[in-house]
Parts: C-alpha cells; sequence; structure tokens
C-alpha cells in the first residue's frame, strides 16, 4: 500500500511509521481496530488538519470583512475552490461550496427544479438518502417521482431510463458509485440520452471522488455532488458542481454568498480542508486506487478461499470502485459484526424503513435472508494487507461460530 | 480583561502572556492589527481546538457507525448537546445542531409555518439577512411578510408589534441583540404578546450568547438561533433551540438525524467546538461581560472626548450589548477606515441593496450622510485597554484627516 501521508510529505517513510497510522491511533488497550468502513466516512488527513490551521486563530476573519487580512482568506478560499475545481475536472466558478454532500444533493435537486411546477422525476433505486429524501419532498409538492432499477449486477441501464422520460420530466438522479455494492454507473450514457430529452441530471459523485478518477465535463452531468468527510477532507463540507450556464435556485436564504446559491458565513476552515482533500486526492489518487485495487481482491479471494463456495462477492462483473466489497456470507451479518468486533464493517440495519445497505441489496434483488447474512467492507488509503490478512481470519472465524450458532 | 483563555487553563498567568494573544499572532511585520469587529466573527479559543482535535483523526467515526467507537462519539455529541442546553437555559433535546446561524434562522422560519399556506408573518427591520432572506422566500410563496419597525433607540415596541397582529398572522421574527447598534430587543414581552394572539416567535440571538446571559425559558420564543462562530466556536456550526412541543418541519432531506430535523452526516468536530464553546462562555461570560462593559465605557468616553461634541455615541440609552459601540464621528467612515488600516473596523459597506450595517443605521432614522459617517466596534475576550487607547489615537487623527480632506 502507498502511505498517503507520506506522499504527502507528513510523516516519516514506511519503514519508520507503518501504513497503519491510524488504525494505530484508533487501538484500544488489547485489540486495535481494523476500520474497514471508508466508504461510511474517513478520518482526516494530516496535512488537511494542517491546511486548516491557520484559519481558525490566526486567519480567522470572514472574506466579506473589510481588512487586507479578509483578503487574504477570500484568496484562501478560492485557492480551495481551484483545488475541487482541478479534481473534478471543471473551473473554479463551477464549484459552489455547502455544508456537506446532503446539502449539495437538495441544493442540485430542489434548486435544480421549479417547485411551484409539477413535473416529473426520474431517480435510481441505488440512490443516498439525500436524494431519496429531496425528491420525496418534490413528491410531497405534487411531482410525479419514478424509481429506476438496476439490474443484479447493480447496474441502472441508460435504455431502459431513457424510455421512463416523459414530456414532463424535468430531472434524473443517478449516483456515479454505489457505497455498497461499489458499482458505477455508466453516467456519460445516461446525460447523453437525459440531454437529448431535454432533461437535466444531478449525480451523487460523493463515493466517487478521491477513490477513480472523476472528470466532471465527461461525465455531462449538469450537477455533482461532493463531500469532503469521504476522502479524508473535514464533516460538514462539501460541494457541489454547477455546469456553467445552469440556472439554479437557491433553497436557503440570506446574504447573498458562493454565486447566490449558499448565504451565510462560509465555512472557511472547512472549505480550505475540502480544498487540501481534493488536492491530495489529485495528487495521490491514481497510486492508491491500483494499490488499493489490489488489496482488495486479495481480500475477496482470500475470503472466498476461506469460506468456500458458501460465500459470493456481489456484483463481481460489474465495473466497481477499487476499494469496496460487499459480500453475502455464512451466518447472519450481525452477529459475525458482533463476533468480529476488531472489525469496524457494516451490515444492513433495518428493513423499515430500509437503511442504504438494505435499499442496495434489495435492489439487485436478493431476498430478506440474504441481505442478513451480507457484509460490507471498504478499504482506505491507511489500508494494510497485514490488517487484511487479520480481517479474513477474524470474519472466517465468525462466520463459522455464527453458522454453527 | 479577564484572559479567557486562562480562564480555561490554556494558557499562562496574565504576566507572562497578555490578553493581546490573538493580535499578536495577527501582527503584521511593523503593525500589529486591533480587531475590533468580533460581532462579525471571532477566533476560535485555543480550548475550542483542543476539544475537536480528537474527533479529526482518533474519534472520526460517525454516531450512525455499527461500533463501541462509534458509541463513544455518539455519546459526545450528546454531551455537546448538553454543553449548548445548558448554556441556553433548556434540555439538551430542544438543541437542533446545524451548519450555523444561517440555516438555524431558515429552519427556525421556514421549518416553522406551513409553506403550502398563505399566511402573514412580522419581522422587525433591525434583522440579520438570512431571517430577511427566508421571510422574503415566503413572500415570493405568497406569504404576506410585514416590517416591524424600531424607534430612534433601536427597539422594537412590543405594544407596536402586537398591534400589527392579524388573524393570518403565523410567525413574528425579532432578534434578541443587534450587531450593529448593540441594542437588546425586549423578547420576552415581544412573546407574551405574539403566544397571547397564537403566533410564534422566532428570536435570533446569534449576537447575545457569549456576550450577556440568555436564558430561552425566560425569553420564551419558540426558536432560537445558535451561531459558533459568534463566541469562539468554529465556523459552519450552530444550532438552533426547538421549545419542546413544537413542530417544525426539516428544509433539508436525507437520512434521519437530529430529530429528524437535520438530516445529513454529522459535522461531529463542528458539533463538539459548539458545545465547547457554549461551556467555555457558561463558565467566563459573566466576568468577561462585566470586564468588557467597563472597556466599552472607556472606549466610548475615550473617543467621544477626542473628538467632541462632533462625535455620536447611538443608542446610547438602550439596554445594550456590552462589547457593541456605533459611534457616528467626522469626515468620512470609509476613508477613516482606510487611514487607521491597522485597525480592522465595520463601516457600512452599500446602500443599494443595503448591507447588514446600513439597514441597522436607516431603521433608526439616519440619513445617507451620517450612515456614511458611522463606524462599529465589537470588542471581544481578547480586547485590551493597550489596544482600545491606541485604537482611540487612530480613529481620532484618521477622522481629523478624514473631516479635514
Amino acid at each position: 500500500m502507498v502511505c498517503i501521508e507520506r506522499l504527502a510529505g507528513l510523516c516519516p517513510p514506511d519503514d519508520v511509521v507503518s501504513p497503519l497510522l491510524v488504525c494505530s491511533v484508533l487501538s484500544l488497550p488489547y485489540s486495535p481496530v481494523i476500520y474497514l468502513d471508508f466508504n461510511r466516512t474517513t478520518p482526516m488527513a494530516p496535512s488537511v488538519v494542517e491546511a486548516m490551521k491557520p484559519y481558525w486563530l490566526t486567519h480567522f476573519m470572514l472574506p466579506g470583512q473589510e481588512h487586507p487580512h479578509a483578503q487574504a482568506v477570500a484568496e484562501a478560499l478560492e485557492n480551495a475552490r481551484e483545488g475541487v475545481a482541478i479534481l473534478a475536472g471543471c473551473e473554479p466558478f463551477e464549484v459552489v461550496f455547502t455544508g456537506g454532500g446532503t446539502e449539495a444533493n437538495n441544493l442540485g435537486i430542489l434548486g435544480g427544479v421549479d417547485r411551484s411546477e409539477r413535473g416529473h422525476v426520474l431517480v435510481s433505486t441505488l440512490e443516498h438518502d439525500s436524494v431519496l429524501g429531496a425528491t420525496a419532498h418534490l413528491a410531497e409538492l405534487g411531482w410525479e417521482v419514478e424509481s429506476v432499477p438496476c439490474d443484479s449486477n447493480g447496474l441502472v441501464d441508460p435504455e431502459s431510463l431513457g424510455r421512463a422520460i416523459r414530456s414532463t420530466t424535468r430531472l434524473a438522479c443517478v449516483q456515479l458509485a454505489n457505497p455498497v455494492l461499489g458499482t458505477i454507473q455508466p453516467v456519460r450514457e445516461i446525460a447523453d440520452i437525459c440531454h437529448s430529452r431535454g432533461v437535466s441530471l444531478h449525480c451523487d459523485a460523493t463515493q466517487a471522488f478521491g477513490k477513480m478518477p472523476v472528470d466532471v465535463t465527461e461525465l455531462r452531468a449538469d450537477t455533482v455532488s461532493v463531500s469532503a468527510h469521504k476522502f479524508y477532507g473535514p464533516k460538514g463540507s462539501g460541494a457541489l458542481y454547477v455546469r456553467r450556464g445552469l440556472s439554479l435556485r437557491p433553497i436557503s436564504f440570506g446574504e447573498p454568498r458562493e454565486m447566490g446559491l449558499r448565504p451565510g458565513a462560509e465555512n472557511i476552515p472547512g472549505c480550505i480542508g475540502l480544498g487540501a482533500a481534493a488536492s491530495l486526492a489529485g495528487r495521490c489518487a491514481g497510486d492508491v486506487a491500483a494499490s488499493i485495487g489490489d488489496l482488495r481482491d486479495h481480500f475477496a479471494y482470500g475470503l472466498l478461499s476461506s469460506l468456500g463456495d458458501r460465500a459470493r462477492i456481489l456484483c463481481l462483473d460489474s465495473p466497481r470502485l477499487p476499494n469496496t466489497i460487499a459480500i453475502e456470507m455464512p451466518g447472519d451479518a450481525k452477529r459475525i459484526q458482533r463476533a468480529a468486533r476488531q472489525l469496524a464493517i457494516a451490515t444492513a440495519q433495518s428493513d423499515t424503513p430500509p437503511d442504504e445497505t438494505t435499499r442496495a441489496l434489495r435492489a439487485i434483488g436478493m431476498s430478506g435472508a440474504q441481505v442478513g447474512r451480507t457484509i460490507r467492507l471498504s478499504l482506505g488509503w491507511t489500508s494494510s494487507r497485514d490488517q487484511v490478512d487479520r480481517a479474513i481470519e477474524l470474519l472466517a472465524d465468525a462466520s463459522d461460530a455464527a453458522s454453527a450458532a
């Protein structure tokens, strides 16, 4: 594994400090936690913390204040915006800072339509709660919201989506990558179909940035969401790419900031942190994706050889994020999770209302029993082969115990 | 002055480090900046940064993750909520964390009414842009929005507000303290009048917390906004007090968090920072308010004795924040500001659309020329007598130069 902090010049070479940096910090007295839930949230990269530091106590002014120090802050904010723009492949003026991915999705969807209209919206079944929540709000306002299914490989078919478009369709929402299955949607083809029919496309790409190259210009979506805490940036910070020329409405109100799309005092340290995380991801993501992909494969095949044909990796043949494994294995997943406490992993939590994991697994046609046997694993920049080997042992043991119970 | 960081146990006694801590950090090579704009934003207190630190790299999980470490984070979040509740004088379950004061005002107002209705709303002319923005949005949706004026002392008259209430009035919005004039509104009396007529009251108290005791139960407003960066907490973090039993609607959508009122991954470090800032303010605000009040008076009388009867402190006889001075003085305020570059102070920026300072000064009946001669000063926990004495000299010199020009 490439140690990202070393690339960022913030920690000594591998032979002095291992890539277990985060996990050693996380250690309990007797059992260091092996964190395998990077798609939920990541620790901040030390270099991101360092980048934010000057803006807490020293450069604490807001860009709107009438002092040269404030102008320096304004410049730092624009540099951070440029960092996000470079990672996303767009122009800085197409980047709107938000308070996170959820707000970016709400702004892209609720700000992307005229809410007083009563149009038709298409939403893939794999979407995040914030996308489903925003479209459910449109439904409350009288909009028709139609689900677009995915196939058993976790992929949305562009042609099927195209067939669902009506004359009243205003917006389609399709994510770039799924946090549970890891599947990557053909967003470019979907965008082309949408645009040929005069429909806008909102793409939640929060799970993709930092894990794979994302070029929003090539994606051709009209709005694209970014969440800093998904790639080693601060929580409470995100951005929305807004294609130049697209007319968007703000969803909250106040002193005009961020091209009139997001009011309120700027969270300067949060924006700087996102910019720093974006620069780090841009610099390191290629190397990291390759090595994480190798480690993911080692993990998957290790699990399969320990568990035999009683286990199954989901959506194995689909284009997938390099860090993600969803695996159906023998035994109750929650029981496995409890038995393998040294691992931080994710399982389906609730059927009514279904959580994100349950929804994704149901969307590919799994039964309730299958959902209850599935574990969601995601690797990160600090994941190591030692951790993965230990995780294979622990999961195999816990699965044996749980399936024997 | 009480050095708040010393009270918080984070810096050595006064004889080692002076309360000029922040300003020395801010120093330019030859001229340390004297920061007199604490009502716009504050630096973070070092103890707040320390409180947030563990949640960036170590305890980075989200409360919703299925691991004991995540439960520890959930507990820390609830402790932070309790810190805010203690400062505000309410129960923890009445505190909803938001992304800042602007979001809190939007949630209190837009979440406090049924937007599909077409009711009547009362708004004082002294309100923040986010309050005026949210009510302007209601006006776009067909609501009748009526301004409630203040008198020349910067005070809203509860009786006049009561007379403006109609059978269709659903909400009134009156701030607790004004950032420009410092005037403190009779919110309790206004709340009693509103409630006797079946009208809810939203109170933006973002300028009051950390500067004066605020007990929301005594205020009797239904919703009250808090902004962390106004009292040495992090930017991008705030809260809304929601009176128990009040039914509020979320204004953005997603995975239900914060009692269903605010979706999305919690900004854990931001919430912890707000909680820490609230605890610090609760511990120190009494002492600080008294000493800042003395310093403010020293500042005001120093300015008046330097400038003579050509200067005038606004709203001198009204109940006011202990840290705030708005002063009309000879010479163009922007010219004074440019001449006294060592000071970070605020002036009116624009008449169309009017900024916060212009609006407040216009609201008390000042002419355009008077607005253009007015400077807004606000002291903070690190302000010192030396700074104030130097500011008096600089302002008097700049005023002489500007009025001679």
